[in-house]
């Protein structure tokens, strides 16, 4: 089976002119098939913000109203998107940008109203919280994207998916890139990568050479139960273990500079790191 | 040949939410193989404004800065393209948004600083004019589309191409339809239409009933001589012939209502009418 790597990468990194001609000469060089997935929140909270649109976050997450969602629509699926799309051409990198809409390739259902507990919210009591125009993805169309992927296309996705009825829903770009892999693991053996602003899961969070190599389902438990790994790396990790039990076969958490280097945090069902090497 | 239908609309028809849908819902009817280009000029001016950006028009276009480029990167690439294509979802459309970079299937020149006469610039005197970044076609991948195509994709193509150096350029959307047209020449029989305020090219431009049905080369030469065909309809024409001549079928210029019927100012090489129908 072809090996295939999908990277994701963050707002701050995509926007940031230097940083982005960096990641993106890095991604050109990554050998055969790959996929990215790019955020852009900083750059949509900035454009929101000249509109005189106001960004309001509960627990790390953009509340989208129908204001909102345009803004998200120009910045994600376009100022971002296609200027990855422009830049990777300039490097010989045949990229296609794509948003869920496009050739139905991510489909998501718009979220309910959900309870925020206090703890995350930052509120005094829990509270009930709409989200608004955001997606919670419901299938990835891998056949259409490695249809694609085997004519040498590289798929550029951004954060956004569609609920089938004509309207476009925000939608986390960490779940986009694991739904993403998940799809292809059937006719790619996957490779997923988090870039991070650390270089891994860390021993010491004040050490950034305490990367932990590897960390598969028994080790995670251990770490969390000695308080090693906590807050929001735990959901990353759950996360990194159910993309690999649904076929994908390893997740990197690193730095976006160490993309294609044999560094970061290899998370796997292996017993050792050497099996998923 | 299989037959193909390129539509071009502007921004006045796509910026409305109501002729918009009528629009798509015209445009999903249309049976076998097809394309759509659209604009999106009114919301660039429009968000521009909002942003502190102002809008420059010389002779009908606009001078694109880096600031504006921005502008109509969020706006054609991402709001009124990635809108058409989640609605077109909707309607069972398998629509995919694209601009030049995607797949590289339109790259362009940045057009230099040109003379512009005063009679276009409204000006005294001739003036030279730098555009900005605005691109002048070079070439359209059209056997990348024509894949697409075969495969019932339906490519959305937003007034944005490349310079294969990682710049987008802004590009006028009747050229994109015109060179998009061309380029799926060798593929399909090819009809482009031009959708306009107008139900065709008018014996009298204030009568809307009064249709020219067909114009060829030497009736154009005919009623430019005797004053029926004057103004912005003369390079339409010119161009709209020119695009006959590389393989084009046929030119229909009529109102958006009239998609898909048989209504409008057919524009071919043929001798008369019946022989393009």
């Amino acid at each position: 089976m072809e090996k295939l790597t999908v990277i994701k990468v963050g707002g701050k990194i995509v926007e940031d002119a230097g940083s982005l001609d960096r990641l993106l000469d890095s991604f050109s060089h990554i050998p055969g098939n790959k996929v990215l997935v790019h955020g852009g929140g900083r750059s949509a909270t900035k454009i929101a913000a000249s509109l005189g649109i106001e960004t309001t976050m509960v627990g790390g997450r953009r509340i989208t109203d129908a204001e909102m969602l345009k803004v998200v629509t120009m910045v994600y699926g376009g100022l971002v998107n296609k200027n990855i799309v422009a830049k990777l051409q300039a490097r010989g990198v045949n990229a296609l940008g794509l948003t869920g809409a496009d050739m139905d390739v991510m489909r998501s259902v718009r979220r309910k109203p959900v309870c925020v507990r206090a703890d995350v919210a930052g509120t005094t009591d829990d509270i009930m919280v709409d989200y608004g125009f955001v997606g919670d993805v419901e299938r990835c169309n891998g056949g259409m994207l490695a249809t694609l992927i085997q004519k040498d296309i590289v798929p550029i996705m951004a954060p956004l998916t569609h609920d089938g009825c004509g309207s476009l829903l925000n939608t986390n770009a960490d779940t986009i890139a694991g739904e993403t892999a998940k799809a292809l693991a059937p006719f790619f053996d996957v490779t997923l990568v988090y870039c991070f602003e650390k270089s891994g899961v860390l021993l010491d969070e004040n050490d950034d050479d305490s990367v932990i190599p590897y960390i598969n389902e028994d080790s995670f438990k251990r770490y969390v139960a000695d308080g090693v790994i906590n807050g929001g790396m735990i959901p990353k990790i759950e996360n990194a273990l159910s993309a690999c039990k649904d076929g994908v076969s390893k997740v990197v958490i690193t730095k976006a500079e160490h993309i294609g280097q044999d560094k970061g945090t290899v998370v796997g069902l292996a017993c050792s790191q050497d099996a998923v090497q």
